[in-house]
Parts: C-alpha cells; sequence; structure tokens
C-alpha cells in the first residue's frame, strides 16, 4: 500500500538554482527526490512542492508531498533525509497526509517575508537573508502602499508577462512592515502569489519608500494592471517562504512577526 | 610613511580552516592577506590577528591591524577589500592606530560566545552558529558551575597539553548564560583564553547539564589543574569570538546579550 507523505522544509537558497528540478544544477526539490532515492534503495519517488521559489529564494516553511510505501514510515523520515541531505536543506517534519492532500493544490495561503537591511556593513549570517538596500526615507509613503495591496486585486502589474501563467487576480489577507534600526521586514500572506509577484511588490515599494516612485505612481500599477510594468526585481536573498497555509488561520497570525 | 590599520572583522567560519594562514587552505588570514595585495597593487602585508580562532569557529567582531603606506587612507578600505572577499568575511570597519597598538600583544580582554540548541531539526540558517547537543536537565548544576569560572585560576584542565603555551592562569570577568525556549548561549568575558578552552568549558558545562559529570568533579577540574584533562571540546560552529577589548569595560557590558 501507499500512503501519501506531508513534509515541512526549510532551505538556505543561496547555493541553489531553486526548487524545481533541473538537469546539471543544484536545486532543492532535486537534492530531496535524490535523498528520497537514496533511503528507499532507489525508488524515482516525484517530491512535488507547494510553490516553485526561484534561485536564492528561502524558506522556513515549503511544504511537499510525496508517495511511499507504507513499509516507510513517515516519523523516521527527517531523521533519515536528514542524515543524507545538505546541512543548508532541513526536513523539518514529516506527517502522514490524505491521499487526496496535494501540496500546491490543497494550498489556501502562504506568507512570504522580505528583508532588508541598510548600515555600513551587514553581518555575514544576516547578510544570507537579507537584501542590502539604503534605508527607505519615506516610510509613511511606503506603508500606505504596503496597506493598499490587500484586498483582491489584479496583480498582473507585479508579474511578468506569461501566458502559461493563468489568473492573475490574487487576494492579499494582510501586510505587515516591521522596522528596526537598521533592517525592515516586509511580511505578505495572501491567497497566493504570480511569479516574482512578493519581490516586484518590495521593489516598487522600495522605490517608493526612497522617493524614486510616487504613491500615486504606485497606486496606478494596482489600479491599471500591466503584466511585465517597469519594476525592479528585489534581491531574491531578501526573500523566505515563510509558511504554507492548507487551513486559513485568523489574521491575527500576522502580528507575529518571525525572524 | 606607513600607517597602522586597526580592522574589525566579522566571518562565518563554516568553509575556512580557521585564522591562521596555511598552504593549500582557505583561511581568514589567508583571504584578508590576499585581498589587501590585490587592492595595494600586491604589496605583501601581513595582517595580524587578536587570536587565532580555530577552523569552522566564528567571529563577529575579530580585531587585527596592518601597516600600509598612508596613500591608503584606512576609511576606503571596508569598501575596497569587501568588494574582493567571500561574502562569508565582512571588514566591519578600519581605522587608524597608534604605530605601537598591537592587535593581540594590546588586548585586554575577548567575550566568546557559545550558542546550543535543541528540539526536533534546525533551521539551517541557525545551524550554521549553533551546535546541537540534547536539553541540559539540570540548569541549576550547569549555572552554578559556570559562575565557579569567574575570577583569576589555573585553567589548565581546560587547554590541551603544549609546552609552547606559556602562562596558564587567566581571569574570567564574568559569565552568563542566556536561555531560550530551545537554545542556550553561554558567554565568557575574560582576559584571554588557552587554545580550546572555551570550546572545552562549554563541553564540560554541558556534561553537568546533561548529568553526565558531577558539579564536584567539574569544581575538582579547577582546583587541580590538569593540562589533557578528559573532558569533551565542544562542536567548532557553536563558537563565535564576539569582541575584542582594548579598554576594559564596566561588566555591565556583559548582561547585553548579542545574538
Amino acid at each position: 500500500m501507499v500512503r501519501r507523505i506531508k513534509l515541512t522544509i526549510a532551505y538556505l537558497g543561496t547555493p541553489y538554482h531553486g526548487w524545481q528540478r533541473q538537469p546539471a544544477q543544484r536545486t532543492i526539490q532535486g537534492e530531496i527526490e535524490d535523498a528520497v532515492a537514496a533511503v528507499t534503495g532507489g525508488l524515482g519517488v516525484a517530491v512535488t512542492g507547494a510553490g516553485r521559489t526561484d534561485a536564492g529564494v528561502h524558506a522556513r516553511g515549503q511544504v511537499a508531498h510525496l508517495d511511499l510505501p507504507d513499509s516507510f514510515p513517515p516519523e523516521a523520515l527527517p531523521r533519515a533525509l536528514n542524515a543524507r541531505l545538505p546541512e543548508t536543506i532541513r526536513i523539518m517534519a514529516a506527517v502522514p497526509a490524505p491521499p487526496r492532500f496535494h501540496a500546491r493544490f490543497s494550498a489556501r495561503g502562504k506568507r512570504y517575508a522580505y528583508r532588508v537591511g541598510w548600515g555600513p556593513v551587514p553581518l555575514p549570517w544576516r547578510a544570507l537573508r537579507t537584501a542590502r538596500m539604503p534605508e527607505p526615507a519615506d516610510r509613511d509613503a511606503l506603508e500606505r502602499c504596503l496597506q493598499a495591496l490587500v484586498g483582491r486585486h489584479d496583480m498582473a502589474s507585479f508579474s511578468v508577462p506569461d501566458p502559461a501563467q493563468g489568473p492573475t487576480v490574487k487576494t492579499i489577507f494582510a501586510a505587515r512592515a516591521s522596522w528596526g534600526r537598521t533592517t525592515l521586514q516586509v511580511d505578505f500572506f495572501g491567497s497566493g502569489f504570480l511569479r516574482y509577484q512578493v519581490r516586484r511588490m518590495a521593489g516598487a515599494l522600495l522605490e517608493v519608500g526612497a522617493g524614486e516612485r510616487s504613491a500615486a505612481d504606485f497606486m496606478r500599477l494596482i489600479e491599471i494592471p500591466t503584466p511585465g510594468a517597469p519594476l525592479p526585481t528585489a534581491p531574491a536573498r531578501g526573500l523566505t517562504l515563510e509558511r504554507v497555509f492548507y487551513r486559513l488561520p485568523p489574521l491575527a497570525a500576522m502580528s507575529r512577526a518571525s525572524s
């Protein structure tokens, strides 16, 4: 008998060419599928992720599913897989899931965090997950534009033209900026996100913060959906997939900033 | 004219064979000396560190000095060197120093932090600077032994036999354990430390916390100095050289736990 298993996965994206398996490139999916093959004595099992994070993007709570013969108890998987995986990828948990559970199609929401730092020189271990930017001068404008993203909108302006993309209307349930002395973390909690959407939202917000884009211009990006609108894509290293939701929590969950 | 320059350096020790330059190994000193040579058009300048951290040990505030012709302004050095250094090594600051300043011999104190974590699986970015251990069951005994280290003692038991070692009497000004839900950070602020001393103190303290060594036995390590006493050396990844002091601060500085 086969059993579906739900994995929760954390990774430091720095050394990888993103989630999705590619020939002759180190990817997170590739490393995990190879580890599963080693642990199962060569079963070629697919590991399906909730989302395909891009090269250099990190995850604290990526979710994936796979099917294994029920001779492999899920509770033994984290230790067995972690022993074979590079230290930059960790299986945080493995639990049995209903046969109809699908990491991607069952997902109801995701939370991403985008981290920015300024100040003279970043500490090396912070730099791994933080984009360097000048300090945002106009915090009010940045926060106003951030809150304008909340709700149900056509987000095409924050993606790039892609015929295979599907519907571009998405809901952002909540968004929040948490300011430190030399850091800013922006959390986006939404129904789902288009490719590059979070990094392009972050890029546009940081332009507003820097005074390089007016708040009115930012609002037009939402009001007039324009695929491939001229926007900077904020660097991958600042982005972390924090969590995938299969049941939507009270919005209060957003107020717990993570680090 | 030549000018002495004081560098403050942070590094993630994971990929390096320690501070000290070695043939055919990547070391922090080697990488910095190579970057200085590149920046100065080939001057073979020595970079002298306050302490030789071992392979895998990190630093938030290592200090080093070097001498450069005064045509190289110190304030330009961080940017120039950081552009050539790997991202895991950052020059945090460069300032002019008196000609008699010596990073090692002028140092009056150092603060090291040893970080431990337990719980199911560590997040990959925390794992880089945290040793995995079972949760210490006897926190009181661990804290009692930690405080017994404070003061002036012959620390030979916490080092290994080494004829070139010099005096083994050292002063620990203050020590402190900071407990998180699944983490422990132990800070040691002292006049100076013998080779492996911090990792062997941490190893012995964690044995006491685990109930594998009695507090009385720990106290005997202090009372009866025994070079090479049978002690575990806690893993390098948990150790960070937090700061080097050239003037001793009020002990209150210890109460600011860093992370």
